[in-house]
């Protein structure tokens, strides 16, 4: 796990804010959000992050109740957002209405010039299979004026197929939008969450900013859990009382997978021998 | 993350071996191991594990050194041990001379019928590859007595892929002997390697043993970070000053990858979505 010495290089500013949205309540999580993405770019922050579903709340008890939060691709919102931004890019998760008038839960990267990307969850977590259709396309890399940018959302990040994927296709920083049920942990322990996502950040010299929210929700609570991670795989930064994360990180350094002098994250590989297994669908008979 | 009501299932006893090899020592070390795996079956193990090159230690300094403690795959050794071991699971890490002459790090697992299986090291660390061939065969999961086991050395654990493909073909419990070079982490924080065996026990809910050495070895020191990992990715045991971990861990609670009401471990992947990016060997280009 040593890594040699670091290369510096460009260092980018990587916010995430803990917010508490209020489900069904799109105007009032739209304005929150847009004024806290303003005070965090006017705060110096390069590339921001939102949780999951910060426009609509995530409780949902109705699919109308779902559909009524749900929003476009194009909506104004994003431009607002955009505006607020100044320069930075903002990710952030939405309850999407598609063109096929089905919901998805979906994730933004806004930058100067709007709505960059929309990425549609592909791994759907317990009751999000009631109200959202799952995604059908890869997690997107998405080149910024701050580096590659890989995005998913929440449950998609537990598996490593996926935090591999974006890895191999180059990204430099990965940002996940999120709503972390709370479960019991070992005492000492981080939500496991974040040890998935330490692992992923080790295993691809890859650092990942995952951003929770917070906010009890009908009953529900959240581990609040946001964390910045560095590309050798260990916190930088946790979200204080404020609820907002900030590191700096350094994306060029992480452009190499050096693990030794001998060894590379992703040139050590050994396609030859698992990818077989890789694209089987066989389970356990057990 | 949270799981569901466990299925209660057969309990197997799991036993860790932290042992301190000596470099080149190849009569010493097998003794020493043999007389730990006789305590460890009379104390009621049922799968034991030692460390990687537990026969021949591991910083060599020649390549004439190396060869020197290497043995064959049906050494009389492996019967030893066999009867050492009365009815228990025996998986260890040895240095192998090949029928090809050649050398690798590679792993037996033994029970009542001797050396069962022998496994060669994919992913070879550092120095590793100026004395051993890296193997081509994918890490095994063996039918026996206590259940599928999977058997890996150190370095390969740390590639998902390889976790993912011992138990999408069914292993109950995998073991890891490992030597794992000490390095400096953040105060409070498990070693790098423990946190990628769980994430990779959570990913998959699959149990990890993972056995290190202790032993400072021409200087080199260990984590020392023995642990046995639970299905559900939490630890279960590590190491006593005795050098021994031992936990009952439940095999058939992990053989259902439910996750929740509605999530399944290996269910939810979507090969359709990243199979084409799990086989290419495509790298960034940065």
């Amino acid at each position: 796990m040593t890594g040699d010495a670091a290369v510096m290089g460009p260092m980018v500013t990587v916010a995430c804010l803990e917010l508490a949205p209020e489900v069904g309540e799109l105007a009032r999580n739209a304005a929150m959000a847009s004024r806290a993405i303003g005070t965090a770019a006017r705060s110096g922050a390069q590339v921001i992050v939102l949780p999951e579903l910060v426009t609509s709340g995530y409780c949902f008890e109705s699919n109308d109740e779902a559909r009524s939060v749900s929003i476009s691709q194009d909506d104004p919102l994003f431009d607002q957002w955009s505006a607020e931004a100044g320069g930075a890019v903002v990710v952030a998760g939405f309850a999407e209405r598609g063109d096929d008038e089905r919901l998805y839960n979906s994730a933004v990267l806004i930058d100067t010039s709007g709505a960059r990307t929309v990425y549609r969850k592909t791994h759907l977590w317990d009751t999000e299979q009631l109200f959202f259709t799952a995604g059908s396309a890869a997690a997107p890399v998405v080149p910024t004026a701050f580096g590659r940018i890989g995005v998913m959302v929440c449950y998609d990040m537990e598996f490593p197929e996926m935090t591999r994927s974006v890895a191999l296709r180059g990204a430099d920083l990965l940002v996940v939008p999120t709503n972390w049920p709370w479960a019991q942990r070992p005492a000492g322990m981080p939500a496991g969450e974040i040890v998935i996502a330490m692992a992923a950040a080790m295993a691809n010299r890859m650092p990942i900013a995952c951003c929770d929210r917070r906010g009890t929700e009908r009953g529900q609570r959240w581990h609040q859990a946001t964390t910045i991670i560095g590309g050798d795989g260990w916190p930088l930064a946790t979200a204080g009382p404020d609820g907002v994360a900030v590191a700096e990180v350094d994306l060029a350094a992480t452009r190499h997978k050096h693990l030794s002098s001998r060894n590379d994250a992703l040139g050590d590989r050994r396609p030859d021998i698992y990818s077989r297994d890789e694209v089987s669908t066989t389970r356990p008979d057990g």
